[in-house]
């Protein structure tokens, strides 16, 4: 029912991907993979008109809230604009009543917006043409455009569309919003008001309408009503067979905690503004508005625009659909806002960020747009406040990362409850927010990686150190001394495999807290020297002498799990002992998480199955710690063990198969991954788009294919192509320059924007050039 | 679509109304008027499957919270039993995809089940029939039954159904619920808490499933899911062509509220007791349930049947329809709580009592179940405290009831802002809550009523006299005194007809205040004499030698409107004197307030039109203070100017007309009372029933066919049955003694259950009698 080769039309060939066909089932899937953004808000794509099963959700970045003192603080459902009540000869119209033809829903990448159109007959043989068309504007973050053309085919219509803003909404039956005043102006303009329960944010939502009869203006009278957190107009209208009805409707939000807000702040002005700027809007008209978006996102695909020639034109659709996301959900202007688990795209993971961001988005940014990786890792400098108290709570020193993380300085948001226990019929317990710890290092790789590729010491200064010296810090108070080995151990712990908890010693887990203990007193060692101005007031407020004192003595004195005769790497301290089971059917599932039908989590955490990549991931990050024969033992041994019920281990698996040269399998992986969200699963992302898998598809399009590598200090390319694949071009900044990477089977041209000289190892060897080189590979 | 003359089978003749064909705008209509219930709980009928439209709702009696500051008090939606979501072959099962044949949904108001049956045609040509059948228990009054059998007829279905506990509701967004516990027992029993975020009142909510294939009882296996606020279970099953697959239901709610848990309640003991019942009533089954649900309706009907002869069968669907809801929204079980508005089918005005009770539907009570009439009048004199709150915060003394009462002890509810004004485009400011002052005297008016047609001495003793008594010192202390005329005025207040506000001497407010005031000094007389003991510590507590004073002093210079020179009483001061406008259209509106759509509340006080009964509900309550002459020519200046937008309008207005002699007018009047639950008009019952109507039903039959009122201490009976009527039957208790009326155009028996000897007033004479009386007429 999804169509990814539909050519629309020849400018947007592999520009979008359609729904062919009304599919009810498929509400969920087609609402979160074609939903619309712009960073500052995220809508997801519901129809106009309302079906069973549908979630119609508006979210504003960083806007959160917390129902009550039992569930956690999440992204509210902002109040309504896109619902259109539309009424053909009295009857309520629905595609699942008479009949649809010509059917076609699309979101068009390249310009971000979605038309919806087909002929509708209705059950008195009445037959009409339906256009529906919508963006979240990208030029002006706050504006949401809509547009509805109709037109009937065999005889006037008497037409009716009951079209405003209602606020009825929450999230999954949580309200988080106090009702604010509601309020109609001139016969036109609408406006409603509301607050947030806990975090006390104001948000206004207006919304127009304006009337077209075969392209020229028309006005109709609205029947006005306002209810319980509802506003909204009724308008009717006779169309004449032939006559295109067209009706436009632009709505916006502003919110308190906008960052124009940020300081004096007064509803009423507010909410002037917002209306000022809404009446703006209607001025102009959905066509005007949308030219001003449409020059945005030119813009954006200058940026980011990868050219893949390949043989299945999928490929190229699937990493603009990744980039795409990657635009849309991140909150680049505001560094007080992460990016969410599924984005704005759902409920799902509440808005919150994961390591997610730091491992499998973050690589995209700080190669393609710094500057937003920079604000990502400014969101994390600003969470230090709640790290440092979750340290505190649970009894450590310095600054541990919140597994979740939602308002920066909240600190540990992670719920406590989760799915049914199949055993007792209670809920399983979540442990990741007590007891999943790598999340800390992940950041401060992330940190060193960013440091490493752009060279931003302004960064460095005043953020990045304190983070590295500080999380370090928690790591040493974390270890735990075993007497026995004489070593540090670190117990009772969740890895990236979250099949197997309270675990000691996760390799993963051992090696990254090593790695951010190191960094830690290299760059103290370094700032000693070289900038003492800045180290010594740090060091006073941080303890630091104490601190590094406690770094270097335990250091060298972690376990770090070796490779055993077989080259296996032990996942953990018990893994390999583990029972295990024929995974057959489970490898074969449609839907993740069957396991879960069968076994209860506690019997999980008994058998050698894994979620995801664990050891896979610990090759990733750190790859020059292990051989390529000690990873291809591991892969051999824990892959068919990986059930890959998380979407963070396709793209993980896919990129260590190219490290082992096994390419066709990097690429069956690859299309594996894309089809997380894009891909037939009719559920999948019903939730929300999967970000970490979509920031996964860039990685394994540079990182696998184009083999790109931070290492040493330096960046490396070790390309191998798909087979399928003939050429694959990508923009790449290094330290503050813009190269583009044009790269053949045989042959590798970059083009640097800067006169600047550029070092770079390819396939193991240093170049070094200005301006552009080629290469023959 | 609405079929009243139905005949579903010889035995529900008239007693049961249906659905002939699946109207998706009639959604609102048929949940609220097939809504279940048993006066603990409300249940609104929506169908198992959900549509677009929908409003599940399910209320318990008394379990009010208020969301925020900001909102009332108000019935919270329960979590959900009654939602399946069917899937056949995969696809979701809805109307409004295929097609449907045979198709009936139905009400029994003999015993109250639900019954929806059809054949579906899915898209692929399979044929099935559905039936489903629902109870809200009469004999366990916390258990809902649900049934379900599915035949496939041309072909093997797959089918699944997903079923549980959905707490994900809200009252249109207000959500009033803590998430509790969720669990499922033995892979079978769902449970499911929620705690009330302000009143913390704690529910526990269960249900499980049985299956049988043709009659016999099979085993199926669930998938279970816990999410946020939902427990469900999901069961597929291959239904053989030509088999009966059939799905039971029980679900159970129990709420910390309930009696039996006042005084020492414990979360846990509630639970285990819910759970034991669940699991008793899941092994009797549903028919067995039904049966005993089915006897307590037979006993009910035993108490409050009517039976008519009339040429016109729908007449005693709609007396039966009455009878029903009165049973069905009535708390009788607990003097604590009241009847709301909408009863208990829907969120229209949140469960609130207004002067509906007292006016419309206590005569009901008092002379077909006095013990209920009672407890309703406890629920006011516990209402006593909010009484006093309500008089102090306004400056006045004694006990000033409120307009609109949730929890007695609570005080005044009216929410403040209403619909949208057309002029200003903000929500309307209410009034009533302020200065719709009648309500005092109306409950007075009917605790006068409740003794004198009972006797009651007890209740008087203990309520009665303290309730008239601290009212009339309200009243005393409300009268402003006008120097001009030397009287007691009655300024700025709302009068029943509350198209007029702020009006000074509403005729209606200042008669039943002077009614008020002089019970208080005649009881206060009497009792002195009588029972000193009671009136003392009674008279020290309210300090009533003072208030007696005031009201003597001031009775009798209360200003009582009188008629003019056209025989006409001004409503208020200003009535008379405003502008007149040609209302023909409004006068045949179809849908009730289609003045608003152009003029504002603010421009309709300024006009000669009425929204109600005002003066007509004058002349109904004190019928004796005015003369036939009045009456007939007030009838005739008021009703032209009245739009009858309110339910509480039509069945006085019936009384009245049969009161001049004009049967026909009344009779047409009570058609369509009846109409307006039972009516065409799609969306009038969408937020509930109006159960001031339905009380008025019955008043137009016993208080107007019948003509039975009380007046001066004697209970009268002018019987003028409606030409079409040749028989009317009806149960009459007086004095604690159950008499029942036999009335034909020329005859009239009463039978009477006691020895007693009875006295009435019939047609003026005065008739004494034993056992049984027969009268020519």
């Amino acid at each position: 029912m999804l169509n990814y080769n539909k050519v629309l039309s020849e400018s947007l060939e592999n520009w979008a991907f359609s729904e062919d066909r009304f599919e009810p089932l498929l509400l969920g899937k087609c609402e979160s993979i074609m939903s619309l953004g712009n960073g500052y808000m995220g809508l997801r794509s519901a129809t106009e008109e309302s079906y069973i099963g549908e979630v119609r959700n508006l979210f504003i970045s960083g806007t959160f809230n917390k129902f009550d003192d039992t569930e956690v603080t999440e992204l509210p459902n902002v109040a309504d604009v896109t619902r259109l009540d539309l009424f053909v000869d009295g009857q309520r119209f629905s595609m699942e009543r008479g009949s649809v033809e010509e059917y076609s829903r699309s979101l068009d990448l390249r310009h971000a917006e979605l038309v919806r159109t087909f002929i509708w007959e209705n059950e008195d043989g009445k037959r009409m043409r339906f256009t529906f068309r919508r963006f979240v504007s990208l030029h002006q973050v706050h504006l949401i455009g809509m547009k509805l053309e109709v037109t009937p085919l065999n005889g006037d219509i008497d037409f009716t569309v009951s079209s405003g803003i209602n606020a009825q909404l929450s999230n999954s039956g949580s309200q988080h919003f106090h009702e604010g005043e509601k309020r109609i102006f001139d016969k036109k303009y609408m406006q409603l008001n509301q607050t947030t329960t806990e975090s006390k944010i104001d948000f206004v939502v207006h919304a127009s309408h304006r009337f077209l009869s075969d392209g020229k203006s028309i006005k109709l009278s609205p029947v006005m009503g306002i209810e319980r957190r509802k506003v909204a107009m009724t308008y009717t209208h006779t169309i004449r067979n032939g006559e295109t009805f067209t009706l436009e409707k632009v709505s916006n939000i502003h919110t308190s905690r906008d960052k124009e807000h940020d300081g004096v702040y007064a509803m009423s002005t507010m909410k002037d503004k917002a209306f000022k700027e809404l009446k703006e809007a209607d001025e102009l008209g959905y066509d005007a508005l949308f030219d001003l978006h449409k020059q945005e996102w030119d813009n954006k695909w200058k940026q980011y625009e990868i050219e893949v020639d390949s043989e299945h034109a999928f490929d190229i659709l699937a990493i603009r659909f990744a980039i795409y996301h990657l635009v849309v959900m991140t909150p680049a202007h505001d560094h007080r806002m992460g990016i969410g688990a599924k984005g704005l795209s759902g409920e799902g993971y509440k808005g919150h960020s994961f390591w997610d961001t730091e491992i499998f988005i973050l690589p995209f940014y700080i190669y393609t747009n710094p500057e937003v990786a920079r604000s990502l890792l400014e969101f994390r400098y600003l969470g230090l406040q709640g790290a440092r108290q979750k340290a505190k709570e649970n009894g450590f020193e310095g600054a541990m990362y919140p597994w979740e993380v939602a308002w920066p300085t909240d600190g540990e948001v992670t719920p406590v409850w989760g799915e049914v226990d199949v055993l007792t019929g209670l809920q399983t317990k979540i442990w990741s927010g007590f007891i999943e710890q790598h999340i800390t290092s992940d950041i401060i790789y992330a940190v060193w990686h960013y440091y490493k590729a752009t060279g931003d010491q302004d960064f460095m200064d005043r953020y990045g150190y304190e983070m590295v010296f500080d999380t370090a810090t928690f790591w040493a108070s974390r270890l735990e001394w075993d007497e026995a080995s004489g070593q540090y151990h670190i117990n009772e712990v969740i890895g990236p495999d979250e099949y197997k908890e309270h675990v000691d010693n996760n390799a993963f887990t051992n090696y990254m807290a090593h790695f951010n203990m190191a960094l830690a007193i290299q760059y103290f060692d370094e700032l000693k020297g070289t900038k003492p101005e800045l180290l010594e007031p740090m060091s006073e407020r941080l303890n630091l002498a104490t601190a590094y004192q406690a770094w270097t003595d335990k250091l060298d004195r972690i376990y770090l799990p070796q490779p055993n005769e077989d080259n296996i790497v032990p996942q953990d301290d018990t893994y390999l002992e583990l029972e295990t089971i024929d995974l057959t059917k489970y490898k074969q599932q449609k839907k993740i998480g069957s396991l879960f039908l069968e076994y209860s989590l506690d019997q999980v955490n008994k058998l050698q199955v894994s979620k995801q990549a664990d050891i896979m991931m610990l090759f990733f990050l750190l790859e020059d710690k292990f051989s390529p024969e000690v990873k291809k033992a591991n892969y051999d041994y824990y892959e068919p063990k990986t059930l890959h019920d998380s979407s963070l281990s396709l793209s993980t698996h896919s990129i260590l198969a190219g490290d082992f040269g096994e390419n066709d399998l990097a690429y069956e992986l690859f299309r594996k991954a894309t089809e997380i969200d894009l891909g037939p699963n009719m559920h999948s992302s019903n939730a929300g788009i999967h970000t970490a898998s979509i920031g996964g598809i860039w990685e394994c399009v540079v990182m696998g294919f184009a083999g790109l590598r931070m290492l040493d200090g330096q960046l490396h390319l070790n390309p191998k192509l798909p087979k399928s694949w003939k050429k694959l071009k990508f923009p790449l900044y290094l330290q503050g320059v813009r190269m583009d990477v044009n790269l053949a089977h045989d042959s590798l041209d970059i083009v640097s924007s800067s006169e600047q000289q550029m070092e770079l190892i390819i396939q193991g060897h240093k170049v070094v050039f200005h301006k552009e080189i080629s290469i023959q590979l």
